[in-house]
């Protein structure tokens, strides 16, 4: 993989914070999954538009670990980093590091598959762009 | 574990579908936690009252297998059975069974800790309450 | 309006409160809307049916007033009563009451209509059967 | 009130958007909260430390008027106003315009009060700041 993999700057949002004062762990999956996004715009594919043309691409297992949580306004770096190791079988490795101390709050590896209209699973050729650079 | 673990019923929410239709991966997250903290509820724990308390639940590691994805209006069934493998690892096997069909939707294991003020894991006593029966 | 309107129950997750221990004012939202859709499903309407056949209702105004706020676990009944008080415009009037002792907790007025792929409010003939009982 | 308002830039999450590929209506009013806890912050205030403090601000009633929907990948910008019509009410008037064309697609009006720990309103002198360079 690259050596500085594609990220992006979040800014926790006050009612992403639950009853404990600190980030839901529900909320880490859509920050995990809204960077995913940012990274496939940045090979120049939205995911809203894969969808809309019926390339589905699906999370088929999420291992989430998590390490220390955030709380109320820090912001974090997310990173993406993807890999292909089945024919069928795009995988995310994703880090979440708060930004004040490039502390590691969150890893995950998010393993996905494209599924078509009858949900068989299959590699799009577009996605290709998402492995290109490695 | 028992024959018949803990499970609640859920019925999918419009708004908690996305883009694609189906129930977007975070609320299955959602839903996990909504049914580990009903189990507790069900064995006399209050999740709010534990917090207000200090006795801290943590989750240290999500693995989340999503088999096929529920759709809006669908009702589906989410079970939860607790064990101890280690000291002060709490782990919740859960399911999320279309109510329709009984078809697996989700599986997941969950990861918990109880920790103290300063963050260090413990095991405390209420929480034996979630595993007497096993 | 019917001496009963349609209503449901719910009853309030954890993962719905926020830092202030309380249901955060958007999640009311939710709660309204799930309830409205679960009124149109009640006169045999499915929201995502109708969002496939083109038919988009949208919110055009929101006027909601918080009264008292529901806490962690605590169970409201939520009611929906239609009315057209101008050729194009549906109203919701909607109430949340704490279901353990009836109290107002919140009442809102939901102004939506329903627009063509051009976006230009019309009545589709479908949504008459939410006001056939008046 | 100030010629150019507080304001803060977001963007539209995919996450965010419903079945109808729009931004849903409770999500605009997490937007809208996020705004102001935003310009609480940039007058020194932290919506999380008033309320550790026991300053708690709530929303007495919303009026939300959605005039144009925005969607996945839009970015946007919030603007905040504050006033205080009379001595226990705090009213944010806000606007969510789109970035690319500063078209507006909300406007509302929040308002709230603060209250003390037997729910009785009253107007904390820290929130004085709010309204000094109007």
């Amino acid at each position: 993989m690259s050596d500085s993999p594609f990220s992006i700057e979040l800014k926790v949002r006050d009612y992403e914070c639950d009853m404990q004062g600190i980030v839901n762990n529900a909320i880490y999956q859509h920050y995990l999954e809204h960077a995913r996004h940012e990274f496939l715009a940045s090979r120049g594919l939205s995911f809203a538009e894969l969808t809309k043309q019926g390339v589905i691409i699906v999370v088929a297992r999420a291992e989430i670990d998590y390490r220390a949580p955030l709380h109320a306004g820090e912001e974090c770096r997310i990173s993406v980093a993807a890999s292909r190791p089945s024919p069928v079988r795009l995988v995310f490795s994703q880090k979440i590091l708060r930004a004040a101390d490039g502390k590691l709050m969150v890893s995950a590896e998010i393993i996905t598959t494209a599924v078509n209209e009858r949900r068989k699973p299959y590699f799009p050729k577009a996605l290709q762009q998402l492995l290109d650079e490695e």
